[in-house]
């Protein structure tokens, strides 16, 4: 099993200021890859809390993916932070500087290409890094930790960039819905989960739809039995698809 | 300084099927109490991880707020996961039952109180009963965990139905936008916030607003300081409000 956890950084979303979209771009785009994302943490702007967060999580999964914190502000502190939990220095990293120049001169020609906005190439030494078209900032890799930015339409861009690296066993998804309650159709999941155990079954219920009450979910990756488990609770729940 | 951490429980998280809406309507009430959020975490419906994050979570602040995993089917196993963790059982709550049996009578005259529904009752024994007003599932509270359901609708009504009981001391904040970039207003931002450490200045890029390049924003504890330190960087980076 192919395994990830991501770690969102900043003091945005722990006081309310932002919601977090980033998680839930991951975790949709991990699972079309068959990467099992077994927890999400998210910590504020201070270096020893990523540092201590995100080398626990390197040590669980097989990737982690970081959003947030790689601007040129003095709250931008991810580089810094995971260098130094992985007892790396900070160094200049000429190329990206010389793109971040370049795009700057093509977009903002009036901009200055001071220390502030240098720090942004000032990148883990050593690091991997993974190009994205058509961007300036990489994807910097630090051992198993992928560092993505905060801004969710550039997390969204650069992970779908790069998402062709990962890949695990892609699980079947089905789908059903149902009028009945959840109390209604607890015993018939519970009866085809305990006989298909390799088939995660959910159930979620919504109390605002006029078409529904519970949404329930099939996963798995043998596809027919997927199919099968789906099949007999959608006849014992009175189950359809939407 | 009163402080919390979030436990967000669900595969329905983590394999991108539904966003959580939680964890931000938890922030912004408890910014609002003046209760200081540490860190989310956000896991899957596996009793262990559960237990050992409930646990972790407990020790590392005053309170904990778990969202997710109390309803009647197989996947719902929150209850049973932090009995588990704090060495507790599980007990038919009686006030509980009967709370449930007559709601399900109003709302519901022909469904059955089966097992399924019962085990929404079957609470960690012993436990703290805090009520809300209008509906028959408690706030149950184990240590200083308090157990919420994932519902957005049903979390939000409830985690304002007991805000009242947590206070901190609750921040001052202030947003400014200006029409700079980050990169040029960097430089501004660090000298500020190098004269008043007591107020944690945040840096916001939006990459889509017609009318402002990035949000600033000020919180602390005392008040005038925070204005200071606003009033400082709004003249240097010509910012305004909005």
């Amino acid at each position: 099993m192919t395994t990830a956890c991501a770690l969102i950084i900043g003091d945005e979303i722990l006081t309310g200021k932002v919601q977090d979209a980033n998680s839930y771009t991951l975790a949709r785009v991990l699972f079309e890859r068959g990467v099992r994302l077994l927890r999400i943490e998210t910590v504020s702007d201070d270096i020893d809390e990523i540092g201590q967060t995100v080398r626990k999580l390197s040590g669980l999964a097989d990737y982690v993916f970081t959003s947030g914190g790689i601007g040129p502000t003095h709250d931008d502190r991810t580089y810094e932070a995971i260098a130094k939990a992985f007892d790396r220095g900070l160094a200049l990293h000429a190329p990206t500087l010389e793109k971040l120049r370049m795009d700057l001169q093509q977009r903002y020609p009036d901009a200055v290409l001071n220390d502030a906005r240098k720090r942004m190439a000032l990148l883990p030494d050593p690091c991997e890094i993974i190009g994205v078209e058509r961007l300036w900032v990489p994807v910097v890799v630090v051992e198993n930790v992928h560092i993505l930015p905060g801004v969710p339409s550039l997390f969204s861009y650069m992970i779908n960039g790069i998402k062709q690296r990962f890949r695990g066993e892609v699980c079947e998804r089905i789908i059903i819905y149902t009028r009945k309650s959840e109390g209604d159709i607890a015993e018939d999941l519970s009866r085809v989960q305990h006989a298909f155990p390799s088939v995660a079954i959910g159930s979620y219920p919504e109390y605002d739809k006029a078409t529904y009450k519970v949404m329930v979910t099939f996963e798995g990756v043998d596809v027919e039995t997927v199919h099968k488990a789906a099949r007999q609770v959608e006849r014992a729940i009175d189950g359809f698809h939407l």
